[in-house]
């Protein structure tokens, strides 16, 4: 089994024999490095062949028999997509990558370094990718002894790299409060918001997994290196992940594709600060494409970092989120918390009716009213006077004295 | 013609007598004491019989005919509206201010603070109070010499009596932003953002009306008396506006139902800053309840005074703007300046296709490389690498040397 990690949960319970499951993670880690992330003609020639097969067309070893690229073909401009390249055309632009292709080097690299190949066929596979379509990776590369989470405990908290005071005190607060409540934080690994969020996370002793960071490059080193002790510390208590195999370079094509693993390993993406344009933007609109929740944290309308989190929620992309349990709820709709504890804080005077507020303005606060008086002051009948005093006097709102009615001291003053 | 105001406007074009008008004119003012605001069974009630006889009736100088009666009812509970009270109920309810009824002393007071009583058979009565229904008042007390504002060219700028120096800052900025767009501004008379949006209104000297203040008392005196001076002069250049006649005293019931006509009389109403609970949300609701845009500006979520305003927008209640062009592209939704300003702030690579994007990325920044190195870094075909560039070439993006193609200075760097 040369190039199989020491990985647990790897093909449990999946109705394959190891030998062909190995067979189809290593046809899978080729195409990590074969095809860049995203490329729907890939995902289509995967999808009608099966990894091992496809593999084998993209690699140019075998042809795709023509019922078969005439069957996607005519799939694919039913469903309305745009132009078919076809397989050939596909195959001649990833055929310079072929003689790179080691899927077993690859395995027992990313084994050494204590990590694995997670592959669709795998139990612990994220249930959030199926929403990805074409677009959903071939496997992932991960670092770290924990599984992967569900998609419904996870919450992206993602933001600027160049991250204001304000910025990075909002994040740690999410990401502590998140892991707090169970939830595992995922983000990038960059400077600013990203970090933020992993170094917060990981300042919690729970025994929830804290945090995953989802890198644009190979697990074999950390970048950015200034972030190498903390993305270290995410691979020993957290997870690190990436769609790229060991050595596989970050490049910016790649971070604008790695956004869409981060958007669709989590429930709920949270922007805490992002530029007018930022790469956080583009996680959000991810996020927004395969229908999950997009918030953002709002700041100073004087702030360049909080423009992209208010052009979120200007567009309606976003949710205005403030703190924590915001976010919690749009994962839990039940909240029972902050929430219902701020609906708690009634004014004095909520609830009443409108009859019995006139009567409360009409009600002098030193010397008393006759009902007659208070009559003419409110515009309300005798009959409701009275019977407002009852349900006002039994609040603890106003009282009898010798001169007739008036406020008590519990009564909120006039506006 | 005893206290018919001398106003611009009145009744012209419109095909009732002067004295009939007058005498409409005089049952309203009456009307405007008689009945606290917002009372929905006096507006049935003259809805029913007009100005005039509905005021007879109201004072019970005469009964109603039960068939009209019925009438009412049938149609109020045909639309699913909560119970009736009856109109004998509602007259035993405003009978104690029948004895202070003086509409023509009313009429002559407010035409010697230079001032008019505008009624809806007025052509100068606003468009937009229709859609407050049977919430409408019976007509508007006015001081001032300029029309009331059209619905479209208005915005309310409303927000908490405790601002913060940020909101003061913001609140500024819009109302003046507003005025030099030939917008009029709209608001409440208290301290806080009230007062700094006629301030700023004020400050402009354009031809437009500045900015209209709404009060929950008579016009005969300034309240609250710490702003005197600003609303005094909000009477000369711009408008002061209620619907309570002289002497009306503004109690707290009056302040939360002089929210809907600020509502009614803008086409947008923004909150600049409201605490959790506050009488600017109660305005953005009405804004909201009768069909207005309504905005929130979003804050620091640390501060007490954006909670919210923040609330609106979690709410989906308001949208978020953040500069006035923002929010004068609420009231003409086709903007010309900044928003598409914004847009041309485009990145250097922004609008290269994925493949040139790829290929930017696998291009070296100091020796060159040939098409073989780039069409295995890019994934790529061999024609695709050399079209792309041609493009990337022509876009001053890279270049050609002796060692091959390598990135020209003007390409962006690496993420």
């Amino acid at each position: 089994m040369s190039g199989e990690p020491q990985s647990r949960g790897c093909g449990l319970g999946i109705p394959t024999g190891g030998e062909a499951l190995a067979e189809i993670r290593a046809a899978r880690a080729a195409l990590t490095r074969l095809i860049e992330p995203g490329d729907a003609t890939a995902a289509l020639l995967v999808g009608a062949l099966g990894p091992v097969e496809g593999l084998q067309v993209a690699t140019g070893k075998r042809s795709v028999d023509p019922a078969i690229e005439g069957h996607v073909r005519s799939l694919l401009l039913g469903s309305g997509a745009k132009a078919w390249e076809g397989f050939s055309a596909a195959v001649e632009r990833w055929k310079g990558r072929v003689p790179d292709l080691a899927p077993h080097r690859d395995l027992e690299t990313i084994a050494r370094f204590g990590g694995r190949f997670v592959i669709p066929e795998d139990p612990e596979w994220p249930d959030g990718f199926e929403d990805l379509g074409e677009q959903a990776p071939h496997g992932l590369w991960v670092r770290g002894e924990e599984r992967l989470p569900a998609q419904r405990s996870a919450v992206a908290v993602v933001g600027s790299r160049n991250a204001t005071n304000y910025g990075l005190s909002v994040c740690g607060e999410l990401a502590k409060g998140l892991v707090d409540r169970g939830v595992t934080v995922v983000s990038g690994g960059a400077y600013g918001i990203d970090a933020q969020a992993h170094r917060a996370a990981l300042v919690t002793d729970g025994t929830v997994l804290p945090t995953v960071a989802v890198m644009a490059g190979g697990l074999d080193r950390y970048y950015p290196s200034g972030n190498e002790e903390l993305l270290r510390e995410v691979a020993r208590r957290g997870l690190l992940v990436s769609e790229l195999p060991p050595g596989g370079a970050p490049t910016r094509h790649r971070f604008l594709r790695r956004n869409r693993l981060i958007a669709a390993l989590a429930a709920v993406t949270v922007v805490v600060e992002a530029q007018w344009r930022s790469g956080a933007r583009s996680t959000a609109h991810h996020a927004a494409d395969i229908g999950r929740t997009v918030a953002a944290v709002p700041g100073s309308v004087y702030s360049a970092s909080s423009a992209g989190c208010h052009r979120l929620l200007r567009d309606g992309v976003a949710v205005c989120v403030t703190d924590v349990q915001e976010v919690y709820e749009l994962l839990a709709p039940v909240g029972d918390g902050l929430a219902a504890e701020r609906e708690g804080r009634t004014a004095i005077h909520d609830g009443l009716a409108v009859e019995d507020l006139l009567l409360l303005d009409a009600l002098p606060v030193r010397k008393g009213a006759g009902i007659d008086s208070l009559t003419a002051v409110a515009g309300l009948s005798t009959a409701q006077v009275r019977a407002g005093l009852g349900r006002l006097q039994l609040m603890g709102l106003c009282q009898q004295t010798a001169g007739g009615w008036r406020r008590t001291d519990q009564s909120p003053g006039k506006r």
